[in-house]
């Protein structure tokens, strides 16, 4: 299906054959089970299907779901493309994979519910083959609009889980590298309480490169070891990440749901959105691969939340919960210890 | 005031020993006068001013109008900034002006009316010093979000003889800089129907360099000449735009504000809105700028619309007012000689 094909002698630890089938039924399958779940919890809205071709290779199928119970807007996205070479930003970070072809799969999910107490989420879960080399990326993250301890505690400690299964370095490693990579640094702001991410996970081991002096999450740095894996226990832990997302949210979309709100919860929840869209517009990698590969952007965008304010000079009134949201919510915190 | 200064040895077009105070007096006084001329227009707000420093050299003052008979929200800003370095986006473009100090002074404006048939509007106008190097910059142009065409007529004709007056090159070499600098590639739409915009003017008097294969509209290119001015001349020329803006703007906005308009017209509106938030976050130099060199965020963000939506996949009616807009006007058109 694509013309990118693993350089085996170049390395000893290559995918198994089947690989990219392997991977691409996988986040298509999560994808499915995602979209059951949340229409479970929505309990009115149904996602809407639409399938679509890339010009430059490959495709994917969107999944929206709108004016629902509990979401106002929210998409779930599944694809599959390949083409002749990976952008710039990316051969950047993998220059071993410039003049060959790439293949790419995965799954992205944001979510937001109309109920200013139910946060908003976001999910990816991705895997690359450029020429020799090859990668697993992905996360999950929770962007609450009012602080809930209890909540952040339920995110992380489910992730927590999925990873310590696998590895007791992952969860650190990759919950730090969350609270770096979702930082409005205009703003001087954590995007939510964080949760998952990571990048370029492969054989070699290195599970946190931390921002290099650029200002990349992406590079390796001296500051970690390496553990021995391949792309099987790679891909297991993948799995399991990616089925925690359901039972991380839906506690806690369960909890808040139904609790009732006024108008200044909503606009504070609007006026808060707007920083959703300045990270996803100025600084999300994912957003921007999608611009500059071509991508679809309906599908790229889809993550824009329905509706948004911008207030000039806002800042919370002190003591008030809001205020509680930015003074504690809004940094990066020890959530699997806490002890509010 | 600032540690930047012309090495007057390495040119024979210097500028004059007052440049700086002469551009920011200008641009000041210019966001005066349209302070004052958009409060009347407004009948009710008034715009509220915040003075500021900048840590790194200089500072400004912002005014924001809000909640008025005319104006949901909108921000005039005057600034006056000087450093170490320009940033490498601006350096790429000037090498020149390495490891040189220095300044900047514009002011910049983006309203956002309520009644969905007043456009929005933005201007802006800068002048710089580094080094060896000096320029002005600027431009003003138009986003309605309802198709009348003698509106654009009337904004474009009152800017060409602004410019006319000064040069018959500027016009056209301007108005279709405009046209390439404000579109949304992913969208493959223009931000609007467009106005004036150039960067980088300066003694070499090239007037217009297209986007190169980067997709950088500043680079020179071979497909413009040379005409004979100096710093005067190009002041003289600034001036002149930086006038026309009221003219221009108060005789559409006046025209349009008593204007009945229903939810149909303001959830069109709402949408559109995203495309400026899109177009500036993605974009626009000056907010790349801002951001980059530690600028303040709030007056540099002042540019977004109070209230915005996105909807997946929104098409509008074929045969609409607003397929209209879509058909005719966010696609560049020759308004000067429109015969609609």
């Amino acid at each position: 299906m694509s013309t990118a094909t693993i350089d085996k002698s170049q390395q000893t630890h290559f995918p198994p054959a089947d690989s990219r089938d392997r991977a691409k039924n996988f986040v298509r399958q999560l994808q499915d089970e995602i979209c059951t779940g949340l229409e479970e919890l929505d309990g009115k809205a149904k996602f809407q299907e639409d399938n679509w071709t890339r010009p430059g290779g490959g495709g994917g199928r969107t999944r929206v779901i709108r004016d629902g119970g509990v979401f106002e807007q929210g998409g779930v996205n599944f694809s599959e493309v390949w083409g002749d070479s990976l952008p710039p930003a990316i051969l950047t970070q993998r220059p071993e994979a410039a003049g060959h072809g790439f293949f790419a799969t995965g799954t992205s999910m944001v979510l937001h519910p109309r109920n200013p107490y139910v946060p908003t989420v976001h999910l990816n879960y991705r895997y690359f083959e450029a020429g020799p080399v090859w990668w697993f990326g992905g996360g999950a993250d929770l962007t609450p609009y009012y602080p809930f301890a209890e909540d952040a505690v339920h995110f992380h400690k489910t992730h927590k889980e999925a990873c310590d299964k696998h590895h007791p370095e992952y969860y650190p490693a990759f919950k730090k590298w969350c609270d770096e990579y979702f930082y409005l640094k205009h703003r001087q702001e954590a995007r939510g309480i964080g949760g998952l991410f990571f990048d370029y996970q492969d054989y070699r081991g290195k599970l946190y490169g931390g921002p290099d002096p650029n200002g990349d999450a992406a590079k390796y740095s001296d500051r970690v070891g390496e553990i021995s894996r391949n792309w099987e226990d790679i891909f297991a832990f993948i799995q399991s990440c990616g089925r925690a997302f359901l039972p991380a949210y839906l506690t806690i979309a369960n909890r808040r749901k139904d609790m009732e709100w006024s108008d200044r919860e909503r606009q504070f929840q609007l006026y808060r959105r707007g920083r959703y869209v300045e990270f996803n517009l100025v600084y999300d990698r994912g957003t921007v691969f999608g611009l500059q590969t071509n991508g679809r952007t309906e599908s790229i965008l889809m993550s824009l939340p329905p509706l948004t304010r911008w207030e000039y000079c806002y800042s919370p009134e002190a003591g008030s919960r809001e205020d509680e949201l930015y003074q504690t919510f809004l940094k990066p915190q020890d959530w699997v210890n806490w002890q509010g």
